[in-house]
């Protein structure tokens, strides 16, 4: 039954090789620890290059490569606020500010399980203070629900599986 | 004001130290493809090798080493559950299970904003089939509300920012 010469599916071929690749290019902009704090600083609300640099004690060329790629992806704008001499902000586009459930719960999650020690910093409600939980929500029934009562369903538009 | 030469500080030092490498090691566990797909495969209910691979399209000796990975790292357990020949049933652990909403997100996010084409599969709330939401939630307030009312709270363990 083993089959150790098997080679995976390459990416971009197959029944389910658009979600495949898909989850691919996710990683591959968002899955290295510099480009989460980055978007991490961003969401609170950090903005300008030496401010990043200071907050995450970042190497600038490392910075530059990293706000690079999330401008290109689209996830950040780079706008001129200094001319002389030119001084940039990077602000969250809203695909950028999209990608705040899944940094957060991975953080979390991450602090949770996979820390040695406490985390530094705990995520609140502004308003009152509360540590924020997250969940899955249900419009229609107005609750909130664990993941055992996902299910997934199929499109019937791309491929099917 | 450029440092070309500055390295970034290593994993393991400085100040926020900690945090930076929970999220490197949070990352090296499930910031790979196949882990994700294998992870998504089971909080649908899958648990048995031969199902995975039927339902991944995945090459036995990578799902091999991606189970491992999560079993080694408490994400899973594997269980016999037919003596002759040895057949074992992985299922996710609390550790693991809390992992979903990460998934989801990331998962979610990229069908959206990567994606060239429609996504396969739309997850929903399972007694309804309302596509669910994620969000952020305050238990003292009972609402619910989006990353722009997230505030960080520095804890006052482990380092200080």
């Amino acid at each position: 039954m083993q089959h150790p010469d098997q080679d995976p599916p390459p990416v971009g071929t197959g029944d389910d090789a658009g979600e495949r690749s898909t989850i691919e290019k996710t990683l591959s902009l968002v899955g290295d620890r510099w480009t989460i704090l980055v978007l991490r600083a961003s969401f609170r609300g950090i903005r300008r290059f030496d401010d990043f640099c200071n907050d995450l004690g970042i190497a600038r060329p490392i910075l530059t490569a990293r706000l690079r790629k999330l401008v290109a992806a689209g996830l950040m704008t780079k706008e001129l606020y200094q001319e002389r001499p030119p001084r940039y902000e990077y602000r969250l586009t809203p695909s950028g500010i999209a990608l705040s459930p899944a940094i957060v719960a991975l953080v979390r999650w991450g602090d949770e399980h996979m820390a040695t020690g406490a985390p530094t910093t705990r995520l609140v409600h502004a308003p009152c203070g509360t540590e924020l939980e997250q969940g899955f929500w249900c419009r229609s029934c107005a609750t909130t629900f664990g993941p055992g009562a996902i299910r997934g369903v199929p499109t019937g538009d791309g491929h099917d599986r």
